[in-house]
């Protein structure tokens, strides 16, 4: 979401990161009594959450969860959603597919529960890592490489769907940053299989408008093993 | 999707399941060098597809895959997506968390991989599925009951948004219809802490017009151990 918005200029802010009152409001959200707020939004299931001023029923304020559905409205909304009716759908689909990945690698660290500690599920996460980085991965990477090459014509290797940035573009470069940090001598492995990612697509994120500025403004939240991705070495190709 | 294309009466076939031709062309669109068809769809990771004539580029044959984009698509060309702007992201977040719970329910049998045998992952299995009976189950029928308690007053604790059916409804009510097949006593055991669903959703979805024809026409693929959901006693409530 941060990506969407940076890229957008679209100004934010994150208040369960901020204040107390902030977090507070989020745990509100989801408490298990909870039936929905006064401006007639339903109950929460979980953070990420979206809080819009104005764009809720009758003027008042939109809450809304679900991170395909956060990229979905502030795609939409922001001009990130792709070119016409056809490409919305495919670079809903991406996304998708992206956040995928991303619950994938996820369940690398946390096969059993998302609830337990890493280290009591640690044997059955040697398991799954081990059939993530042979199978899953390239399987996914290679799937991007062709969707890249598919669209080589209008996008030039940079872009998933048409020739400007897409939520689908900004997803699917966390995942590569993701495996950075979390299989990096996998990925350093396989990046030669696919250079239209690490040559083209990769790269050229980076340089987007918007998207450069917010990563060299150390806003930016650094991975860390209190993060939703971890660093566990014995995970890793070894 | 079969149930939102039942529930709007709209006619459709499923060729994959129907002939060799249709087979080969899932598999002609997932091949690992596919980059794409000949009308501008882009290469597919996986089934479900759907494919509607006159609905892509230039008039030509749109292609798209991951079933919650197959739902946005399919519930707004067919009057299912929600009442309004506000509506429409509310019915996908919900869609969303319904998918979700399915992805869960399927790792119960496959923590490791859903490439491998269940009976080689039998162990992580047996704590996996014990989490999600005590932890996520109760947390995600908690949080649906909710969704319909806060609705009440427009959908009569019979749809989750608004009041009418839309692929949210489908959705969850299909979760329910799983979870009676892979874990049974775990159900039963537990239905009456959710009165909204098991004595108004769940009975009220199966009379709406389209479903209730549907269920009873034979044409609906039975549960079985051969497709996504499995029913193993050993992972149910002893």
């Amino acid at each position: 979401m941060r990506l969407v918005l940076e890229a957008a200029g679209q100004q934010y802010a994150e208040p369960a990161n901020e204040s107390k009152s902030g977090a507070k409001e989020v745990y509100s959200r989801i408490d298990r009594n909870s039936t929905g707020d006064e401006d007639g939004n339903p109950p929460q299931l979980a953070p990420p959450m979206l809080k819009v001023k104005n764009a809720g029923k009758n003027g008042k304020t939109l809450v809304i969860s679900q991170t395909a559905n956060l990229l979905l409205y502030l795609g939409t909304e922001l001009g990130l959603a792709g070119e016409d009716d056809v490409d919305k759908y495919y670079v809903n689909q991406f996304a998708l597919t992206a956040l995928d990945i991303c619950d994938e690698i996820h369940s690398t660290h946390h096969p059993v529960s998302s609830s337990l500690y890493y280290e009591d599920q640690a044997e059955e996460a040697q398991r799954k890592a081990k059939d993530f980085r042979e199978t899953r991965m390239p399987k996914f990477m290679g799937f991007f490489e062709r969707v890249l090459k598919s669209n080589e014509e209008k996008g030039h290797g940079k872009y998933l769907v048409g020739s400007s940035l897409t939520y689908a573009d900004t997803s699917f470069f966390l995942i590569v940053e993701s495996l950075h940090y979390c299989f990096p001598k996998e990925l350093k492995a396989r990046e030669k299989d696919y250079p239209l990612i690490f040559t083209k697509f990769y790269p050229g994120i980076k340089e987007e408008k918007g998207i450069k500025e917010y990563l060299a403004s150390g806003r930016r939240i650094p991975y860390s093993n209190k993060c939703l991705f971890r660093y566990y070495p014995e995970l890793d190709r070894q």
